[in-house]
């Protein structure tokens, strides 16, 4: 089984790490990170970097594909390279995922098409633009399309995922050794329950930045 | 403010990445990726590599250190140029921090005795060796020593030391972005709620991993 997971200047790290640290332990599954060229590929903040192993050309027919989000995502929604790649590697994948607003690429390339899906609650309602039914759910499960919320959601997303390929046994394993056992010190997590001058505040800086 | 955050071979990606993603939004922060030598550096899987943008020698004074763990701590016990930058920095750092076996380097470079502080549940006894008071905690506060439990426990330390830094309300709307607002699909996050033979599975292979 082999796991692709795609880069893209300015994605966002945890979407595709956190994701990353359940999924990686697969057994017998090989994890690749990509991108249109392999090399070093920059986070969205500027001061992380993760190797894209291998080019989008290199890795034709995962078993998984893995699409995360971040601020670049915006720049990719018409880079034909990426779209065709996903419309091939979607073809023949035994799941196709994203987490945030990785889920807008999936959509751009028509992959979504009259399915419920999540993305990052500021972005949701972009998803209706490309025919998915959006929903509020933290990991969504339409067939083979597996969409997370926001950034850190990616984790429960792998986790789900992980116990629907390798049983249930081997994704509590996989909880117990990453320790997550999570314990935020607030409970502002999402829209409904953060302070609502915060979700406020948010919504209309989100405006300049998500069109 | 400069966060260094510190990466050797074999080190878990999420142990670091998990932190860096909340505390790199501090107002006005630089956060710079550390490593004996500048360059890529593999994670335990070997599927993944984050760029050192920086040698340790080039960043002598950061405010906050942050130490992950993973299993090529135990190569870096006796690495002294570690050690030694990790004493040398301590000794300006406004907050010294780390996650999962990161504590072992911590306390290794004599920096946690007298301390109370955790680590990875299946390493934790080993803080009694150099000194250090382990604790259950998933989040141990002791002056400006910081420290975290296994692998994913530093989404939750980063989030609690971004509150102290930058106000509540800050962290607050970092949780938000993040759609910090976890949902495990299983409760085996912890040896006190995973099943107890998978709890025994994993001490026994650990024991050939951990000494």
């Amino acid at each position: 089984m082999q796991i692709a997971i795609v880069l893209f200047d300015r994605f966002t790290a945890l979407d595709a790490v956190g994701p990353y640290e359940i999924l990686s332990r697969v057994p017998d599954a090989e994890t690749v990170f990509v991108a249109e060229e392999a090399g070093p590929v920059r986070t969205d903040t500027g001061s992380l970097a993760i190797t894209a192993d291998r080019s989008l050309a290199d890795v034709p027919n995962p078993d998984i594909v893995l699409v995360p989000g971040g601020p670049g995502q915006s720049d990719q929604m018409e880079n034909e390279t990426l779209l065709n790649w996903l419309r091939a590697a979607d073809g023949s994948s035994t799941w196709t995922t994203s987490v945030c607003t990785g889920s807008l690429l999936l959509a751009a390339a028509g992959l979504l098409e009259g399915r419920r899906a999540t993305s990052h609650w500021l972005a949701l309602e972009q998803l209706t633009k490309f025919g998915a039914e959006p929903t509020g759910e933290r990991v969504v499960f339409d067939g083979k399309y597996v969409t997370a919320a926001g950034v850190s959601s990616g984790i429960d997303m792998g986790l789900t995922l992980l116990g629907r390929i390798a049983g249930d046994e081997h994704a509590q394993t996989i909880q117990l050794v990453t320790e997550y056992d999570p314990r935020p010190p607030y409970d502002a997590g999402s829209p409904q329950k953060a302070p609502a001058h915060i979700v406020d505040a948010l919504r209309a800086r989100s405006r300049f930045v998500l069109t």
